[in-house]
């Protein structure tokens, strides 16, 4: 198990690939999202250049797949099995959608479980026999007028529902965090808008006995952009800048 | 406006792309999620006999894609711009992650608002002064051994996102409602539970005086894959079948 395998025990299964660049595109689809172990039902054709060169930095995943002849062999070890499937089907199955399939092929990597997630062809999916071999079909919610998926497109939706059930509530830094500076509290900005408001007077933009909506538009607006201290020091330099003219300009 | 595009005003921006078959795949992977505005900013071999073979069933949104020379132009009329951009960059921006960028394009497109979503070049991605003229920065979660997703790819999980917060409690037919044969009732499933153990003790699997966790286990397991009624007849025809055997073999 390598460092870029997040869940090991689960693995991607592509079933008589037509397509050897699909093959690849969802090696590098698996590894972007921490999936690293691929097996091939009967691939149509492989190995192959083409596999190699659209799976980029993934040629590890690539070159490290399991080839198999038969569903049977490649799912014998796995304790749970999804089968990616179009919505309709004779016999209902039990269905995830692709954000409840991840959270549950996480779950299981996690309990240590094996787990497979097999994509049927390019041309036609899964046959109704291998889909009862799965305990979950899992749909891609799509819409209406096209819903048919290239084949390492739904790798990567999966394999991405996968990990962000993994990140749960870990977001990226954001606002709150990642900041590169102090926000200002509410004493300063209102003290930026006190400045801002005798600068608008002093410059005659802003007459106070007629004040329309200005002044609340300024704040509603600055307020939303939700001020660092460094943008209030700027903010308030160039007020400064604008009253020592204003006087400048009276004496 | 197509039936296909259920997201009017949102449109997807390529920024100088290199590869006319990444065109193509995002045509495809836009059309999937019922998007179908696409500006190439600037590409580098367009139109391509690549790009609408990749496209698929999503050649519309490619030959009517709108070719502009800049990304000012293409965000001209945008009322919200959002650029996807890898985690680090020197001064932070508002970032959003996949999943809530989705929220917003679809909440903005609701509204009535024009988006621009902008997708930067293969090899490097959006410019600084390129991202600076976004409102968000929005970010794909991934694995930290290989962070790099492929354009199209990067294009089909916003996509898939946007489409995803607009269906948002909307799920598919589960069990709930897609279910072809009635659910059994907890009287009909007690009954069969009964029947069971009847029928463990008289083929003599069971001994009711050693019982070790066999009923226990045999609930659960039942329980878990939720009967239907049908189910449930089935099997109770199994054990009067089992009993009327075991009848017969006393006498």
């Amino acid at each position: 198990m390598s460092d870029a395998n997040l869940f090991p025990g689960a693995r991607v299964i592509l079933v008589e690939t037509t397509h050897p660049g699909n093959i690849g595109a969802a090696a590098r689809a698996m590894k972007n999202m921490g999936l690293t172990e691929l097996v091939l039902v009967n691939p149509y054709k492989f190995p192959d250049e083409e596999a190699m060169y659209r799976s980029a930095s993934a040629e590890d995943v690539v070159s490290s797949a399991r080839v198999v002849a038969t569903v049977d062999e490649a799912i014998a070890d796995c304790q749970l099995v999804i089968g990616t499937s179009a919505r309709e089907r004779r016999i209902p199955w039990p269905m995830l959608t692709a954000r409840e399939c991840g959270e549950k092929v996480s779950a299981a990597s996690e309990a240590q479980q094996t787990v497979g997630l097999l994509f049927g062809r390019e041309s036609r999916g899964l046959k109704n026999e291998e889909l009862q071999k799965c305990h979950f079909h899992v749909n891609i919610p799509t819409g209406e007028a096209y819903s048919s998926l290239n084949l390492a497109m739904a790798v990567q939706v999966i394999c991405y529902e996968i990990l962000q059930a993994r990140l749960g509530g870990h977001h990226l830094p954001s606002d709150e965090s990642g900041w590169d500076q102090v926000f200002a509290d509410a004493d300063a900005v209102e003290h930026f808008f006190g400045h801002l408001e005798e600068t608008l007077v002093q410059v005659g933009f802003h007459d106070p006995e007629n004040p329309r909506q200005l002044l609340t538009r300024l704040r509603r607006l600055f307020n939303r952009v939700r001020l660092d201290q460094m943008e209030v020091n700027m903010l308030r330099g160039f007020l400064s800048a604008i009253n020592k003219l204003g006087s400048d300009h009276q004496s």
